[in-house]
């Protein structure tokens, strides 16, 4: 059994001269409130704020980092409870399961989940040895009990993380009561919504044509017609405005744009709703509805974000026999110059817009997406995601984004999670890998530490309310 | 206000130890001429010798660095005083342009644009408080009275700057009666030119069949045949060579190159001539033409320098009313591997001939580009160029080379600029970057120090004549 | 005359905190056996167990590396006692062979030729000046006479490098004469072959059906159906496991993979016999050939190793004069989360099978491979390979493969190398770096140093044993 610490210094540099530097850089920004503009946290737990489940339900069940990564080395899915919808029996007993993941610590050795999850135990459960299979009963049985006192309520936790703003996001066809119930109950703890219409403006989404239909039901609008579908989805967009929304997230397979006549518009729309779409059909579709949702921003103001370049589902065993996210989206490579620029050449210099584009494919860092957003007054790009959003993903994005699109063309972070405890320790990593690349420009004369202590903040803090638009 | 510094050892890594060796080995560099075999100032300034504008004219105006940035954080280009070709009404006060670019200098910071312009402000206006708002009217004097000193004349200049050697690059269009006119001064300021010849050999270019007849008329050639086209492309070779040129430089959309039979060719250049080019067609005819200009390279000398790969004019608004070179060029994805073949099949192994490669996709850096350069006897590469001309840019291009490709299929620097007064600035950089990985390899003892001292002469001078044939 | 040192710290970071992680780590594992479960020495040296030849024929004419980059700088390969097959006079004399490499022996500054071969000269040959041309006789009388001596005898050599496993890599056409007197001599040392069977897959393959006939003809299958040739190809994994083999390994052009009906497969076996395979076709019956080595692999446990990426013999002229593996293979660009999709569709959730994927596009790292093997149970990746097997490949492959796919989803080191003396100093080049990159999350405190040293012992040792079958 080894002691758990989290080293005050750690992810700072290990050169004394610009460690010191990271952490007085730091200290400016450590106690600043969380703003989560994107992420994918239940709505529910803060609008009914009851204890969330055992450890297991918790912390193992939901996150694909963590079963992908145990089943990648042989673990089945089933011995960690993992749900089946082909009903396949799995694990009942969350003991078990704990004990089994206790098992297979060692396989986090290096991965942000280690950082993540050593946080969360130590911070939030206050224990105190690694995890490991002789530890594994202590863990189950405190991380348990705690979860039973109030503090650990999630209104409360969310106090306590020191969060200003928490987005979670919606499909169009989602009523929003979870919101609604959080607004009357009168708490004021910044859970807004997000506007993800991939239901209803891809037509390979599992139930395209009735999710459109279901969308005409909900507006009254006619959405069997062009006309009457963007209508339906100018007022669902204004409805999730009216929940707090400032944002629309939109998780496309490729980044293409396209801008077409109105009549292509309506026969390919057409087309789509009878199910009759090529995969070229459906990808210029895709690629007209980012357009469509561009020229809606631009009306109404609502910030958008592009997370391109998923490769959902990879594995249809495991997506036949346990479903969706369950750790086999792989990211593919992403084109973006010629992709965005149908929607660009109609839209890019209207400063009233505003695209926050991200990536799943690194390559894109130098080459395409820093120039563009080094020019175009639309384009901002989001912080470096999912598969990348770890220690050196973060320095791979500064370093390879800056010297040609500044700090300026930047959001912030996004902690992009469904792993609601997980929050602090993520921002708090993002804070540190900042101060860290911040600190090195500083040790090596490229920036005055006054100035990087400037954009330290505004990395932190001002940029992310700025722009998503919640000041 | 802050004080404006260029700290002794900006850029060097902040480890004392290798600190050190850096220090010792940019001693060695820092004071040797510089070449500058590949840019795109302005010859007219050597020819008539004439102070430079104000300082809006001279720093802002001209350097698309610096007004994409701007630009893309929402300021307008008529703002900026930057001259508009469709008649929009643009800012006429430089003092005006001067206060809006001094308010916007924080967007810089972390950029080499913010380092080059330090550098400029305090090596060459004596300026000594960070450009800002305060500070924007009296630096807009300081720079606006120096400019009238005879010091800070163009010739003056080089000769300040230690410029040994300055390639302009021009068209095979061009009458060259600038190097005509600084040659006849008698003034021995080692500028020179540069066999550009993309508009008489890409059918994409504006103006391509009136420009093909132009260079019949110049050389006595019938260029509407092939065989007289290639005879005219050759005389113009020698022209330039009379105006000291050792070097063609190609600035295509791709690497691609071809290598048609003679039939293929006389029907594909009377097509390109009669303006019936499909894109393929002109990608292949610009393919072919690189295959030729090898070919004459052979015979007379000249060093090629291939640059693909930029997207260019890609916001159609700002070409429509600014122009070409306004910031919205973007790279996007270069191959190399197949793209040189026909030209490599042909001519790869004649030592020769001498091929300067560059590249704005640094994914290729590893995998194709240090492969060719360290196999093929023909192939050189060309520094980390625009985009890249960073010292992360600088950084990653030695890292991902030289463990294929040595040092020795390197050229050492390009500033590739047309911003005259950041030429040394953008050198210094340079230096500074290659001491710096250098002097890593010699701390992590993989290189002796005595070694490393001989290569950062090699890359800061010895190479460059060499590569550039400036001997 | 500059002295010729190792230095006990090179490698590590030049930071004196890391710097000593580093070194204790390192301790833990520089005496550890070395296992070289990939490689391309030859059988017959440790069959004969001959001396070896002269200093150019062991470390010039045979090493790729070498002689490439000498060609890359004009040297020709007929100077180099580079053998032809197209008849062209090469030079005999091995000492002015070894002068002309002594001469040039500052291009491989930077190089990891250059760490690889300043190991063998100090370390087998007690040599203490920088090879150049003042040292090259005396190098290469020294080199010469020691050669002679009984220690330096192959498996001596073997021996005191102190390699456990050393796997050599085989045609299925092969005999394994070699081996198979290996294992008669009684000398229990360690080699054991790999079965490749890309002569007998690939239809582009020179002497493709002939092979095929052949190798009917040694397994008394009929080849010419394609019942008979699977036979055949799992008759020769069977001969091949009987001498020690584990694993087989797959140099296709691409990663391409396929699953087609069986109709379909004996129709495009035939046509690939007849040499009637278009370029798709022959690509996709590598790709159903791969699928087919993995159902084999499931039956008789047999580690797939998979080595796509690589344009052979780019250089036509080279090809014919000097055939194969004369440096100019040149890396392109690779895609696997579809090229692998139809395998794993079939067998890749099945953990009984093993796959180990390689490449030579950096870009996949964490692109594609870490996500991919991340997930899947039977892919793990192979090291960082050929172009990239230097440090700062190896130190990019961990920083862009552990956040994602962890240190248990690798498979420690392979050399991969036809140059047997190079073996010891290769494996301590990868166990310095990957104490390296340890010593830097320890320093960082993202791992305890307990589990920093734990890893370093599984990557040095324990996981290529496991990972390859060896215990």
């Amino acid at each position: 059994m080894s002691a758990l610490n989290l080293h005050p210094d750690r992810l700072f540099p290990a050169d004394e001269t610009t460690r010191a530097i990271a952490r007085r850089l730091y200290q400016e920004v450590k106690g600043l409130p969380i703003v989560s503009p994107h992420g994918h946290t239940d709505p529910s737990w803060f609008a009914d704020n009851q204890p969330f489940g055992n450890p297991a339900d918790l912390l193992i069940k939901p996150d694909h980092y963590v079963f992908r990564m145990l089943y990648s080395l042989g673990v089945s899915l089933p011995s960690l409870g993992v749900p089946s919808k082909s009903g396949i029996a799995v694990e009942q007993d969350p003991k078990k399961i704990w004990r089994l993941f206790a098992d297979h610590y060692w396989a986090f050795r290096g991965t942000p989940s280690r950082m993540w999850l050593d946080y969360v135990f130590k911070e939030v459960f206050e224990l105190d040895q690694v995890l490991s299979g002789d530890t594994a009963d202590a863990y189950y049985e405190r991380i348990n009990s705690y979860l039973q006192k109030p503090e650990f309520l999630p209104r409360s936790l969310m106090e306590n993380f020191n969060i200003e703003y928490l987005a979670t996001t919606e499909s169009p066809l989602d009523d929003l009561r979870h919101h609604k119930k959080i607004r009357e109950s009168g708490w004021g703890g910044g859970v807004i919504t997000a506007y993800r219409p991939d239901p209803v403006v891809d037509p390979d989404f599992e139930g395209f044509a009735a999710n459109v239909a279901k969308l005409g039901d909900i507006t009254g609008e006619d959405t069997s017609k062009w006309a009457g579908y963007l209508a339906a989805l100018m007022n669902r967009r204004e409805y999730f405005k009216s929940f707090g929304a400032t944002s629309t997230d939109h998780g496309h397979p490729t980044a293409t744009t396209a801008d077409l006549s109105h009549a292509e518009c309506e026969a390919l729309f057409a087309k789509a709703l009878a199910g009759q779409c090529s995969a070229a059909e459906a990808e210029l579709f895709r690629g007209q509805m980012l357009t469509e949702m561009a020229g809606m921003s631009i009306e109404d103001g609502l910030v958008m974000q592009i997370h391109p370049g998923s490769f959902r589902n990879h594995n249809p065993n495991v997506f036949r026999d346990f479903g969706r996210d369950k750790g086999a989206d792989i990211p593919s490579q992403t084109e973006y110059v010629n992709a965005l620029k149908p929607l660009l050449d109609k839209y890019g210099n209207d400063t009233r817009l505003s695209i926050i584009v991200f990536t799943l494919d690194e390559t894109v860092y130098s080459r395409e997406l820093a120039p563009l957003a080094g020019h175009y007054p639309v384009l901002k790009l989001g912080p470096s995601w999912w598969f990348h959003d770890s220690p050196e993903g973060m320095r791979r994005f500064r370093e390879q984004i800056t010297e040609t699109a500044g700090f300026y063309n930047t959001v912030g972070f996004n902690d992009d999670t469904r792993a609601f405890l997980s929050i602090p320790a993520r921002h708090d990593v993002a804070r540190r890998m900042d101060c860290n690349f911040l600190a090195r420009l500083v040790a090596e004369h490229r920036l005055p530490e006054d100035e990087a202590r400037e954009v330290a903040i505004d990395l932190t803090y001002k940029l992310v309310k700025q722009a998503y638009k919640l000041d």
